[in-house]
């Protein structure tokens, strides 16, 4: 038996109502205490992700990324990220399709899994059969180059010892079922994984490297102002009071933030909500849209936003209830029919799906309350799913 | 102005009350119709793909697969196909998230854009993409080999025309908005296509061409068997009369079937129906599970049949009710608390989760009616997403 590492301040509720509401709250501190050490003058330490990682990340060619849950959710915002930030290819996978496929596995790939505990059954296995895969080698000569990184929030755990290289996040204990601060700070290892990636193989410049860690910087205090919201975002949730359904969209990064928001939602209000690419609305979904499905819509001011607004107009005109969150300047808030919350401004391509995701939490969150759930011990569902 | 090449008698309703359901009972001929001429002796003909197809299927080292809707789902299941039976490792994508996030085009791979009326404006717009980035050769002596294939059920389209390669479903006119014969169709053309990339490339044995092409000749008969299940499964839509939920739950090529499942029970019955890989379950969706959302499930004799009974074990004992498709001895019949369909048996990897289909398009069709919806022209939808 060990002694638990945990300190009891740490787990205390404090002035908050839930475990969930102190664990959102808890984030701008969980970012600064994820990035300390790891971030020195505007330059990521590569060693941080263990001894060997500089040589390793040369070596390899592309990604593949495996996980679970809300971790899977992390792990297709970093997709995005890493093919047009680093142009490295990347696939991203949920890990109980993944072990059971007879997937192929490609030399020079850089295999990362993605766990808060670092025991869920599913992303275990699939480590494991990676790593006897590329322990397989017909030609002792020849072995293959099949790294492992690991990505998880608990020091001791089974994926941190099994992986080759790992990060540890110090979002600090998360007692809430449904992920909030561990999503938040697997988003930020991702992203210096990607800058240290890009650094080694000389895909990104010195100056991009520093506009990046900046954001970084800048995120404890873009979170706190999009916790600020908070009233507006619990007035909205009274329109859930009588809803059993609603629908996410997103383009871009905002899609797996969709995707993360509607599943909150699911997991703590027991409403069934789905995500959707905004672009594929016209491919079926829409037959859904009536006043019975609100939907909430990302609406960062992006090369998409002329697009989003076009699908958001398709939505209003069959009689659904849009619940927009913009940025200040997207210009959403002149239509009628939408509630909008500008919500955030200045976010870059990292830091955006990271903020506009607070304000995504804060929704299930407040939308739970009004349902009256059980918020941080929702029906049927375990913290950690270390069985198959 | 194109003088239409439609056969009149092809569109006339006869005995069906929509054309959903005559498309439906269309597919042992769409099917027949679609390989006639492909097929000699258990050999796949590679030409039926065009000139040049051979050198082409033999220069290339990947796949990636661009659509939207059922067309991507068709895509879906390919990707479990192509790495499993062919050992080449394949993506696949939603057109409108493709064309805008600055993905990394990857020399030496096939790109493959499926659409029935090959006119879907995000693939169009994709293919485009593709070719206009192939054509810029930094080196003319060095050109890129960035190949492109379409999959279409309409000669003249703009898909058809555009792509280097190109295959022609022959399922003939689909006037349904929801899709069906179209989808099983692009199904037998990936396979066809699957195997000719892996006999050029060697990857596939003489053997292994065999039992392909002789299991797609056997698939008409597997989907008149599929369709005689047609009064059982109306007896189950019954039970959907007073449902607004539905979870759609597979493994494996069932996922990508169980997708598109819920898709069809979306577009036209308005029931929320989504899908979920089983394996992520626990991770989420099980705090939606009472006794108000039914749960589709298809349970074909595989590998993954046990852990299949378990996820369905924790649906029962959650109060949710339970709809399986199982193979003839998949025996989860013995459970109670279950309604079970014993649909089919002596399915293949590639015409299992063909034939399963069958079995929820007629699902969807039978609640639509109960429901009372328009079935072949469900609200707010169009047969071709020809704009954004």
């Amino acid at each position: 038996v060990k002694q638990s590492t945990l300190n009891i301040t740490a787990v205390e509720l404090g002035e908050h109502r839930h475990y969930m509401h102190k664990e959102i709250f808890d984030q701008p501190q969980a970012v600064i205490d994820t990035l300390e050490g790891r971030v020195t003058q505007d330059k990521v330490l590569v060693s941080t992700f263990g001894p060997g990682a500089e040589s390793i990340f040369k070596s390899i060619e592309r990604l593949h990324i495996i996980a679970c849950g809300t971790s899977y959710h992390a792990g297709m915002v970093a997709k995005y990220w890493a093919e047009d930030i680093v142009r490295l290819p990347c696939q991203v996978e949920v890990a109980s399709e993944f072990r059971y496929r007879n997937p192929v596995i490609e030399d020079n790939t850089l295999f990362v899994t993605i766990s808060q505990s670092g025991e869920t059954a599913d992303t275990l296995a699939a480590l494991q059969q990676i790593k006897a895969h590329a322990a397989e080698s017909p030609e002792a000569f020849a072995p293959k180059n099949i790294p492992t990184l690991s990505i998880c929030n608990v020091a001791e755990s089974s994926l941190t010892r099994e992986a080759d290289l790992s990060y540890l996040t110090h979002a600090g204990p998360e007692i809430g079922v449904a992920s909030t601060k561990s999503f938040t700070t697997q988003l930020v290892a991702l992203a210096l994984l990607l800058t240290c990636i890009g650094k080694v193989k000389k895909r990104i410049s010195r100056e991009r490297e520093k506009h990046i860690t900046q954001g970084l910087q800048k995120l404890p205090n873009l979170i706190q102002n999009a916790l600020m919201h908070e009233q507006e975002i619990q007035n909205i949730a009274q329109d859930f009071a009588d809803k059993n359904h609603a629908l996410f969209l997103g383009r871009g990064t905002m899609y797996p933030i969709a995707l993360e928001g509607a599943l909150k939602l699911k997991e703590i209000s027991y409403i069934h909500a789905e995500a959707y690419p905004a672009g594929e609305l016209k491919h079926g979904p829409l037959a859904l849209i009536d006043e019975n499905m609100p939907v909430i819509a990302i609406a960062p001011l992006d090369d998409l936003l002329e697009k989003l607004k076009s699908n958001l107009q398709e939505v209003k005109a069959r009689g659904g209830q849009m619940i927009v969150f913009e940025d200040e300047r997207s210009d959403i808030s002149s239509e009628s029919g939408f509630k909008v919350v500008k919500a955030t401004t200045n976010v870059g391509r990292i830091t955006a799906p990271i903020t506009y995701n607070i304000l995504l939490q804060l929704l299930s969150y407040h939308v739970a309350l009004i349902k009256g759930t059980d918020v941080d011990q929702p029906r049927n569902l375990a913290k950690s799913v270390t069985v198959e």
